[in-house]
């Protein structure tokens, strides 16, 4: 009964069932799916992590049969996530047609288009006719998601596209090359993922072919492989602007694994801490002669850190979009700076205003109203030139934005709320 | 020369080029694009922000041709970002056929389903043959990205669904209610447009057909839609993780505006600076007993905060792609917890050192060192807890990612910092 059941649900339901449950009522609720294709959907539809550690509980005949009704840049997918020896297993015992593409798309570069192409592309013939073209659709099920028809000489260079409506507007017998387009958009296998996904965003469409450098048709890049990039980067940038970074998702629940990630990030803000403490102590004198200064440090290094984690953030999401490039930096930065001086402004008031009112000292209020519009302001160029300058050097700018920037910024902040009150000192006393 | 060379330039590379122009010469561009049609496409494919500035500016004639020829999804949207007179002059002026789609659509909320699809759907009646379908589709011209054709009953509801290669493959005698699939995956009109996506990049579907509480078939949501939904969503978390808002982006350059926006949440912080401060206040005996525990205040705070933002971003991004829900929130909690306590112990051990041998004091190191360990645990809870709680009352996780945390970080470091060195106050003098 669950069998019949499990016939009717949609494999990406039967996939998502199963982030309720155990590795090892997975296996069992995967070996009930009633045929083995829907069986082989449904593992295709599960994140990579989860896959990966489902596959190495399967029995190996099992797995083998699955990978074999995978399409191909599926289970190229699987086979980078397992264990090399496993990897290896599977490759040799898979049937050899399918191992062929598989084994040519595990030789590109996972995040290029190569390594997110599939090769089951419907190409045909420039020679074929219309009506011929119509005949090969008709036993094209093998096929994933046809809705254009790519059309190639005889060396299987792209040479023209149709779409399957103006096969159906043409009459029958006119040959594929008199009413194709031949200005057909297509990516080279080593582009970068993320620049194919921008292509295909930008140009609303359904799919995009891919040649070899010689302008052979090697494979095909579907919408919906598109929406899953998208989706990746946009969580890499997400996790990296938090100083940890997507392979945590890998480990889920494996502590060690998940620290041992986020560490590297957590102590170079930690010596950047340090550094922050080693300037206040060179200050001591100025803070135990004015103990009433301590009342504001967290206040100066906070806004600081958050003005600059916007500025910074706004521009690696700018980056990210295409909506900023470095033509347009100059007028960021200004731009930036003069929010900075807007925001440090009001801030500044505020905080004098408390400062005045609490501690009863007009100096005082002037000194920390003063140090928090230059915290803010300098935040907030900080902002812009630290990530400009990331990307500029070829580092993903995303890792300035959170740990390293704050950082940045509790440093010229102490430095400058120290410097302001040392300068007043004699008033303050 | 320059009209020639535009004629074969894609509108979304003309439109890409408007970034690098200001208004004055955005004009002139638009209006050098040689057809009209071709122009309302350029004009579709802008940025909303730059498209409702640019829109400000031209002739009033220019512009309701523009809309007249852009589709209506396109024109609901462009209104919308207008002024309220402008917006009118254009219903008033645009065709009766058009504007009666574009005012339905205006009725439904921006961010539901209503609000994005398009009225142009391709359906037909279910008493047609598979004849009469095909001729139908080779005047479709009109319709955009025609993949599936839906069957509709008398009273249009949504009855059937077939896709174009289905129409090539069976007797053209047969009625569509015959071949149709009959079980059409289909969204209500008031649906939140995040949710649409989900579905959209879950089922691997390039279109979703949006129906009213009664099942009739209202409009069309293309994957092209579905893409631009993701992409806005994904800015719209990121901006708010930095205390910002997806708004700012409409001000372009204009620094008061952005900063009215950034302001409200760097006021909050700027209270919870203040309770900081006033902590730090309260604890001054202990401070000026032992005037080295300031040079530890910064890594403190800052490390707190850092973790604090790790854990609450892992499970705002976990909540926005469905990796995480409710039912995993204990086991998540326990995780970053644990990771928490590692993190802690790692860092704490190191700043031990560093303290004991800058100040030559080994219980200063203690006292540093413990307080570092709690206060990456507590952050690390925090940043889960505050997280699920905003999820739970129904305010975008996302806001409490970075100033929040951040904030409730410091408080709880300061507080944990100075109560450790109180309580070995004895042993630091
Ligand atoms: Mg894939
Ligand atoms: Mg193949
Ligand atoms: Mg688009
Ligand atoms: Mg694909
Ligand atoms: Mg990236
Ligand atoms: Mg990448
Ligand atoms: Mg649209
Ligand atoms: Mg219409
Ligand atoms: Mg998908
Ligand atoms: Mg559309
Ligand atoms: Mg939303
Ligand atoms: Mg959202
Ligand atoms: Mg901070």
């Amino acid at each position: 009964n669950l069998k019949k059941a499990l016939g009717k649900i949609h494999p990406a339901d039967i996939a998502h069932l199963f982030r309720y449950f155990d590795l090892k009522d997975q296996k069992k609720l995967l070996v009930l799916v009633p045929d083995m294709e829907q069986a082989a959907d449904v593992f295709s539809e599960l994140e990579s992590d989860s896959q990966a550690k489902l596959a190495e509980q399967l029995e190996k005949d099992f797995l083998i049969s699955l990978v074999e009704m995978m399409a191909d840049d599926d289970s190229a997918e699987l086979i980078r996530s397992l264990p090399e020896e496993l990897a290896e297993d599977i490759l040799a015992a898979i049937h050899d047609d399918h191992s062929d593409d598989v084994e040519q798309l595990l030789g590109y570069d996972e995040d290029t288009a190569g390594g997110i192409m599939s090769t089951d592309v419907f190409a045909l013939g420039q020679d074929l006719t219309v009506k011929q073209a119509i005949e090969a659709l008709q036993d094209s099920e093998d096929y994933e998601m046809v809705f254009y028809v790519y059309v190639v000489d005889e060396h299987n260079h792209l040479v023209g596209v149709l779409s399957l409506r103006q096969l159906l507007t043409v009459p029958p017998a006119t040959s594929l090359a008199d009413v194709m387009t031949s200005d057909v958009l297509r990516v080279r296998t080593d582009m970068d993922q993320e620049e194919v996904a921008e292509l295909v965003a930008k140009y609303n469409i359904l799919a995009i072919p891919v040649v070899d450098e010689h302008g052979k048709l090697m494979g095909l890049i579907t919408v919906d492989d598109v929406i899953d990039v998208m989706r990746d980067e946009a969580t890499e940038d997400i996790l990296r602007m938090a100083g940890t970074s997507e392979e945590e998702l890998l480990y889920g629940y494996k502590s060690f694994h998940v620290a041992r990630l986020r560490l590297p990030w957590l102590l170079t803000t930690l010596v950047g801490g340090v550094v922050t403490g080693t300037l206040m102590w060179y200050f001591k004198a100025t803070l135990e002669q004015v103990i009433m200064l301590i009342s504001f440090i967290p206040v100066i290094t906070g806004m600081g850190g958050n003005v600059g984690g916007q500025t910074s953030t706004i521009i690696v999401r700018g980056f990210a979009t295409g909506r900023i490039d470095f033509s347009m930096i100059r007028q960021v930065f200004f731009k930036e700076l003069r929010v900075g001086l807007i925001m440090g402004t009001t801030c500044g008031l505020v905080i004098a205003a408390v400062a005045m009112i609490w501690h009863q000292n007009i100096y005082l209020g002037l000194v920390v109203g003063l140090a928090m519009v230059m915290a803010i302001s300098v935040a907030a160029c900080m902002g812009v030139l630290v990530t400009a300058f990331f990307k500029k050097v070829g580092i993903d700018p995303a890792i300035a934005s959170s740990p390293f920037v704050q950082t940045v910024n509790d440093i010229t902040g102490i430095l400058i709320y120290f410097s302001t009150a040392t300068l007043f000192l004699h008033h303050l006393i």
